[in-house]
């Protein structure tokens, strides 16, 4: 089932393998992703843990090509979406106190790194689509009073598919010795 | 260097079977932790995307067994601390806006997420605990202004190390068509 091939990256687990290669991808090919890809991808969103294991989130899978094109133009880096074989919205209950809103999130964001995991091993990338019209997508979705969607994640298989077996980028993160401290600060 | 053994959840690869199988620990045996393995976890966290690669994160990882203990009574379900091999305590900075806030607890998720499906690799449970004193954790982290831990995970090896090879559990998630819609709510 896991199509990112052996050999890069020696000397680490297929978990952190994975964990170190992924990168966003917003090339995509013309391929189009079986269903059953896609729900096995949202079942990974589904298992991440959530506080009070409250759950509090929603998945609206987008194959369409209209609909996905609609979605490209709901935000200022979105175009990806338009080009992209399927989009995940990742839709949230509303929520007034600052603090539940900022656990919501962080519970989404678990839920979406596991969407993105899940994806590169089935051989897809993903990128991450900030929804600034918040109006439009509520529309287009059908989304119920009290849910909102502020992100929407692109999947496709990758244009250029060499990177699923690419060794792992080196650059673009802090160095772990900027970030890590031990025992204290 | 993968410690989960084969033959659990057939049909899916082992990124995906990270992710079902994965389960909140909080009751480790006394087996220390390689100091090399929680750098490595680390090193998942900060591979994780983030909004325009902002990286708003830092990682404090804690071992001494008095400041673990001191840490399990900072909040109202963090007695696990006390009995964990390390904790990483989650740092970010400081924010005013929401929206800010909220992006940041999302990267952040996606951090956790890396961290807890790498240490399950490495044969390791996981549990979040909430801080509430977040005096009393600043202090003993030694934290600069302009940062804040609110959140601390746990890491050991399992009392039951059963549970790193058992089929994942079919419970405790809201059933998949539940929280999956197609192309509208």
């Amino acid at each position: 089932m896991c199509v990112v091939t052996e050999g890069s990256d020696p000397g680490h687990g297929r978990v952190m393998r994975a964990i170190r290669a992924r990168r966003n991808v917003r090339a995509f090919s013309e391929e189009s992703i079986d269903p059953s890809v896609l729900k096995e991808i949202v079942d990974a969103a589904r298992h991440a843990p959530s506080s009070m294991n409250d759950q509090r989130w929603a998945f609206v899978v987008v194959t369409d090509p209209a609909r996905l094109s609609a979605i490209s133009k709901m935000g200022t880096w979105a175009d990806h979406v338009g080009r992209a074989g399927a989009a995940v919205a990742l839709i949230v209950p509303d929520a007034e106190d600052p603090s539940e809103r900022e656990s919501i999130a962080f519970d989404l964001g678990q839920a979406a790194q596991n969407l993105m995991l899940a994806a590169w091993e089935k051989g897809l990338g993903s990128c991450h689509a900030t929804i600034e019209d918040g109006a439009a997508i509520r529309d287009l979705l059908g989304l119920p009073a009290g849910w909102t969607c502020d992100l929407v994640i692109s999947l496709g298989y990758p244009a250029d598919r060499s990177i699923l077996s690419a060794s792992p980028r080196t650059d673009g993160r802090k160095p772990l010795d900027e970030v890590l401290r031990l025992e204290r600060w």
